[in-house]
């Protein structure tokens, strides 16, 4: 593999990272109510006046880290929009629960009134996300402490009693271990150690540890295959749930793996990142006919029920691009970079929209673009930038050392 | 249109009918646990053993209507099939809510634990049009009598007091009039008062009319389009919520309506029907390029943010060959069985599964099958069978008059 192929990656990835931001600076900012519009379509123009919750989270975190770690971000109107975004979300994200406890809504109205609330961790998790990145911007230590306090809360939620999550308790509803939850937590437990020195690394390491082994239940099938939803003492499960594969969530569980093992000196974990979560999503879940990596699949080959199983979505590509560039990195095995190239050139010929900037986020299997919006309930400024960040940063690693 | 051509389509459509309640008897039937599988395979295998309730519901109801008013169907394994999936219905269906009202699951493990609740009223509707149905076929006193009470419990919601359903309270989700709902109960009045005399009919009389009034409070942007959320008082509902369009919904309610206007011989409600609920709809909702109705659309042609918007359901055009066939029937307009002729073809030659029987319910926007089970989570023994016994008797009317 060519150091000027890998160049001409880099350029693309650092002009394409511009633009996207570009677009969200332009576009998402509501100055009258505060916050981030996040329904904005192909052109730009906003079509609906909704704030979905996780988004405005992702969106402060991910103008804060650009912000703090690369210089060329480090601009007043960044900071300003993360602080606006941040208040915005302190101010009308929080709804006290039944429980009396804390919960984040998952939508607002454009002016902060709570439209649902979700029974899951996740509004909560990129609430915390957001605190977190901010208070190291804005050394904000009561911003930081409320990060904190989240996290207690959710740590409870997870670990301890979900009830305060607003579930009935049914009979048939038995506890599973869902691969989004244990990944969530392990990208906070990262997120709020990160730099802070030994004592916080302390307090979260047994967390970090659980984390990793939740994970790691899922390889199943005698290591054949991973697995959405196991039981919580990582058996699989009946039916449909047990079944199901999300290859752009192995992924993703897959660099945050390899960062774990990274941070810990972990050789085995490292191993069994790559091999597991990283080259064996990759080989069930890309399309062999038409390319590009399914949204859902059923282990048995059964026809999964998720209406959208054989849509191309734009996360699942950004997370593989992650992986496999991280998983090269750390081992600079030629297999790796040579998926991560077929990965990108399927990525960067079908996603991007040439006219208008930034990504379509949802295509037909055959790549025609079948939602041609910028974003909706669940595309927000996160999968992309966060994605080119990454790729920027290690190609910058990898060419400094071949230089 | 000559009669031959209504004649072919009579016979395909009895043997379609014929074929399909084999189908079902075949493999459908859980003859350890009582009720019915309802996820089931192409080849007719069950994927999974959870149980829907609202296709329990349905099944139960379907099977009666069969049995009661077809003399081919009027077979005790049917009869036995319709008790035995009323028996674990309510065995298991219902649970008690944080309100201490009843309400019924969505969904049942094989047997019979509930595994998920929703905070809604369908599962509740189908429970009651299974019990009314039921109870004519057996002459159960008490079942009818508990149809009736879950009925009452069902208008309390809707009309009077919604917490008993369990959603939070929050201040920016404001009520809105929901084209399923007034749909729904209005069937339910039809379902409950059917030939049950003047006392019945006059009891439920307020409750049909409000539905109705509920229901053409859908069309909007001065006649031209049918929208699927509306405000309360019947303004159209700001974003996509408001925008959306659901053609395969206001066609059902289009032949729910044209049901009304006969039974109370109203012509100007038959007119309204006609033009705003069947054949606006279809203009509206039909693709021009690849043939087949959309399953969600946007007024003002921004991409709907469903995932699956583009694709060609099995039940919109159900839905559509009832509603035109009904038109016609009332009117005999030739436009309306002319396209009532152009959805039969596209139907015909695009869901059923010639090998396997039974129908594909879900086709990508181009036609091709998409998912290729014949039932799932919101797929079972209802839209097919109903649409084939309605249009049945629909051309036997036709052709008895043509004869």
């Amino acid at each position: 593999m060519s150091v000027v192929k890998l160049e001409q990656c880099r350029e693309r990835i650092c002009a394409e990272l511009d633009s996207v931001v570009d677009f969200w600076l332009k576009y998402s900012h509501d100055t009258v109510h505060g916050g981030f519009f996040t329904c904005i379509g192909r052109d730009g123009k906003v079509y609906d006046e909704l704030k979905y919750v996780w988004l405005q989270g992702r969106q402060v975190w991910m103008y804060c880290r650009l912000y703090r770690t690369m210089d060329r971000f480090h601009k007043p109107e960044i900071l300003e929009a993360a602080k606006a975004g941040g208040t915005f979300l302190r101010r009308f994200a929080r709804v006290s629960s039944s429980s009396g406890q804390w919960k984040c809504a998952f939508c607002l109205t454009r002016d902060g009134k709570a439209v649902k609330v979700q029974r899951t961790i996740f509004s909560e998790c990129f609430y915390i996300m957001a605190m977190d990145e901010l208070s190291r911007v804005t050394d904000d230590k009561d911003m930081q402490l409320e990060a904190e306090q989240m996290m207690e809360q959710l740590i409870h939620w997870v670990r301890v009693d979900p009830s305060g999550l607003g579930r009935p308790q049914l009979p048939g509803d038995i506890p599973t271990n869902s691969m989004a939850v244990p990944m969530m937590l392990l990208c906070l437990v990262q997120q709020l150690t990160e730099g802070r020195g030994q004592e916080v690394a302390q307090k979260y390491s047994e967390l970090g540890s659980w984390c990793v082994q939740q994970i790691l239940q899922h390889i199943q099938r005698g290591g054949t295959a991973i697995l959405e939803n196991v039981s919580v003492d990582g058996a699989e499960l009946l039916g449909c749930q047990g079944r199901l594969q999300n290859p752009g969530h192995a992924l993703e569980a897959g660099w945050f793996l390899l960062r774990y093992s990274a941070d810990w000196g972990d050789e085995e974990i490292r191993r069994t990142a790559i091999e597991k979560f990283v080259e064996l999503p990759y080989q069930c879940g890309w399309d062999k006919q038409h390319s590009g990596l399914f949204y859902f699949l059923d282990v048995d080959g059964h026809c999964p029920t998720q209406l959208e199983w054989s849509m191309k979505l734009w996360w699942p590509h950004c997370e593989a691009l992650i992986a496999f560039l991280m998983a090269y990195r750390y081992t600079k095995k030629p297999d790796l970079l040579e998926t991560f190239l077929q990965v990108y050139e399927y990525t960067f010929s079908h996603f991007p929209d040439s006219k208008n900037s930034e990504w379509f986020g949802y295509l037909a299997q055959d790549g025609k673009v079948a939602l041609d919006f910028k974003g909706g309930p669940f595309k927000g400024f996160f999968h992309v930038p966060r994605c080119l960040y990454m790729c920027e940063l290690l190609l910058n690693d990898l060419l400094a050392k071949k230089d």
